[in-house]
């Protein structure tokens, strides 16, 4: 059994690349509304559920106690391009928490931003933990050990504390035993943990409409949905998808990528949970595909899709300028 | 109808992402020895067939008439990484042809060599046509051109002799009438034309063997099959899959990679041409691919095949250092 072609790129008139994959679209319930391929699959969400892990900081009373702004929060449920932006915040934030860049245990990456790595190079910087696309989650996660008076060295074990607290937010949010399931290590350092796409989906459904969660977890769900839709450039950055999605829709629609093709949304009109994985893992591939479900369940008013018609079926130029085809929905 | 798994990214114990693709296994009449997947679709060979598209370069008497070296032959035939060694054979080259790099009709780009681009930026200098990848083969279209005393602007036009000239040589050598098939514009301006995936491997057997063809043909072949194995840098450059298999199998094993996940191979051990295509285009899963292929048909050594171990099984780290997980063949 394989899962249907969800994207293709073409070339001039045929099909040159085909990506597979499979996405759920649940309620809150848990009640499958759409299905493409198998959804009963595990996957690893990797940075897609940045918000879930999130949770903990605001139940925590972290959040409060360290006067977070919006745009923290935002950084906290980000992968950012290490944009100056984005590490100044970080920066800033770890300085409340009277920790240095050294207390991050994210390993080191060049910035996604283009201009903000050849920046580093220019200036001569070798690109630090504080560039790590995922920094803002690692400094959520050290400010709610910092306020709970946790060892803060060794926080990304899988052991410590501030990991169990997402996985025990995470887990009642998908309906799992978070510790009954297969695990890895993500590309930050922090336990990744595979989920069947219908689970991923269904708690996203909830991030979307937490009405029937106890008033505590429905609070710091609003409070995070709205520092996301408040602040999308500290979710992303300069033309990164989730970035633009965000600005034109409001709060209306929630999106996140995650590394080797997945993407998740929380439809807050529709009360809808949706969760891709593309098969080999293609990024630009999950991109077209969110795009293309956002559209399929009439998530997007016309002229926000009419905006974002490049990101829908992306054409493809060669060195030369020349259009040589595009990457584009294989139809859902 | 699907292509079966031919590479699979584990992270932990859990397939993350799966590749799936064909690959064709010919003998110099055609006939296929080994087959996965649909070897009759059509596929752009793009790069994979620079080593053929260079013989109207040797054919015509140009290579003799500039007294070209076997390192210029290999750059004609090669997806360079724009490192220093690569750039200035081509200037040189180009200086011989009473030409600059403005007289490249190839666009501009970052050399694909990390180091290589970041001294550019470093010096601020704005990659050129000459960092293109193609800058060789084009240089190589240039000097034939010149040497027939042709119109050199344009020369990257589908209706250019410089143009013409390969796609009958190509077609003589896959037995395919090439103004018949599906084309477009490949990444560096030249049209590309699709080819079935076994046509493909047959003109490399053709390179492997070229005892049936005219001697003009078969002195050629040896020409360049000879310049690309004894300048396998020349070729692709530093940390290339394509150098480090020739480097360690010298004229018994030519390779070459195709972008979007093509790779083909002149085994002239063995007598057989090999091509492949992965479905989603994913370059890293070709590399696997080619070696599982190579491994198969005990077309490599055991030693060679030690050495190249973290190439046929490639392990992924994290930002940390941390080893994640595999890239590996799934079992041909």
């Amino acid at each position: 059994m394989s899962n249907p072609v969800l994207v293709n790129t073409l070339r001039g008139e045929l099909i040159e690349n085909r990506h597979r994959g499979a996405i759920a679209v649940c309620d809150p319930t848990g009640r499958l509304v759409h299905a493409w391929g198998d959804v009963d699959a595990l996957v690893y969400p990797r940075s897609s559920i940045k918000a879930l892990q999130a949770l903990p900081l605001v139940e925590s009373g972290a959040a409060d106690h360290f006067q977070l702004s919006g745009a923290e929060l935002a950084l906290a449920c980000s992968s950012h391009g290490g944009e100056p932006e984005h590490t100044v915040a970080v920066h800033r934030w770890l300085a409340r928490l009277e920790l240095d860049e050294d207390a991050l245990e994210c390993g080191p990456h060049a910035p996604s931003n283009d201009k903000a790595a050849a920046a580093l190079i220019l200036n001569h910087v070798t690109p630090g933990r504080i560039h790590n696309n995922c920094s803002g989650k690692h400094t959520g996660m050290l400010a709610t050990a910092r306020f709970l008076e946790e060892e803060t060295h060794g926080y990304i074990e899988r052991e410590h504390p501030a990991q169990q607290r997402w996985m025990n937010a995470l887990g009642e949010m998908a309906d799992l035993d978070m510790h009954r399931l297969p695990w890895s290590y993500d590309g930050c350092g922090i336990p990744v943990i595979a989920m069947p796409l219908k689970a991923i989906a269904t708690a996203f459904a909830r991030l979307a409409v937490p009405d029937d969660l106890p008033a505590a977890r429905g609070s710091a769900i609003d409070r995070i949905t709205g520092s996301i839709a408040a602040n999308p450039f500290m979710v992303a950055g300069s033309g990164r998808l989730c970035t633009e999605i965000m600005e034109l829709t409001g709060r209306r629609v929630i999106v996140k990528t995650g590394a080797a093709g997945v993407y998740t949304a929380a439809l807050m009109d529709k009360n809808l949970g949706v969760a891709l994985k593309i098969d080999d893992g293609t990024s630009e591939a999950a991109q077209v595909a969110i795009l293309a479900v956002l559209t399929k369940l009439d998530s997007m008013h016309a002229a926000e899709l009419e905006s974002l018609a490049p990101r829908c079926r992306m054409p493809i130029t060669n060195t030369r300028g020349v259009l040589t085809g595009y990457r584009e929905s294989a139809g859902l």
